[in-house]
């Protein structure tokens, strides 16, 4: 499939069947997150796949938000990866902090697309989901309370007849520039 | 190509010929950016290319760090783009704030990638740049001091006889878990 084509499938999906996927497909979309690039080739990242149905079950459980529905689908989802920050190399720290940018944020939504790229290559669903209760999820899977968790995903197989939907986007115009601002 | 395929291909290239990239493939690259998923659908992003002769040379003196060689190889590429980073909705910012990340990092390495990506696959080479002069490029493109370029990306075409790289990244075991960190 050509990217563009990919990019357009890839979208954010919020309805999964009860079905498991195969370890082997989740280390290809894990591999394809593996080979992210990063700042100073840093890979500030551990991924840790969660696929035991109960503990699950659970992490879900910590991504439902003030409102009722928000994030209610999780639960369908049979996988959910978290993705911990790492600390960047000494450089890439040193010169975020002359910098003003937090080099691992950028590098940690690159791997976390290549997941998700790759997914949609496989032919499964994925969302990102940046909201949900870190202190809780870090103590379900054991992550020390010094590290974070930017990013949970959720990975599975959409029903039958699930639709991709046409991507909502700023024109082309207004989100391109040529040679000045 | 397989999507692991563009993702082994795609490297920090650091070495381009002299010759410009047709406007219709840069837009290419430019649509899969604008395609990107961000929190919230926010888009905090305008994309300037830097194709004017001039004024690219310009923004390349600026990337040029405090030894001598490094970014050098930034002037030789026909292209640069810069990633402004735009507010999120107000939403994203408000969640951002409670949950202390900041999305729209995140959102523009998803963007950024997906520009890196599809050059790759349209045969052209292209380097993230996160340490530059952010002042004077802001200066030299015209964008309002209040807002930030988190990224820059040189885009152009490699030296025949320029290889992809073995990547060297963690093992598969140090990067991954399952349902325990």
């Amino acid at each position: 499939m050509k990217l563009l084509d990919l990019i357009i499938k890839r979208q954010s999906d919020r309805a999964y069947i009860d079905k498991m996927v195969d370890r082997d497909i989740i280390d290809r979309c894990l591999e394809a997150a593996r080979l992210a690039p990063s700042a100073s080739n840093s890979q500030p990242w551990t991924f840790v796949v969660i696929d035991d149905p109960a503990l699950k079950n659970q992490v879900a459980d910590k991504t439902v938000g003030p409102l009722k529905s928000f994030n209610k689908f999780v639960s369908q989802a049979p996988v959910i990866v978290a993705i911990v920050m790492e600390k960047p190399k000494l450089i890439t720290e040193a010169g975020g902090r002359i910098k003003k940018k937090e080099y691992p944020l950028i590098d940690i939504g690159i791997a976390a697309e290549h997941f998700c790229l790759q997914a949609a290559e496989e032919g499964l669903g994925t969302c990102m989901l940046g909201w949900f209760n870190e202190k809780s999820v870090k103590k379900l899977i054991n992550v020390p309370n010094n590290k974070n968790i930017p990013l949970l995903i959720t990975l599975g197989y959409t029903p039958n007849g699930y639709r991709t939907r046409k991507k909502i986007r700023k024109e082309f115009n207004n989100a391109v520039r040529y040679n000045s601002y």
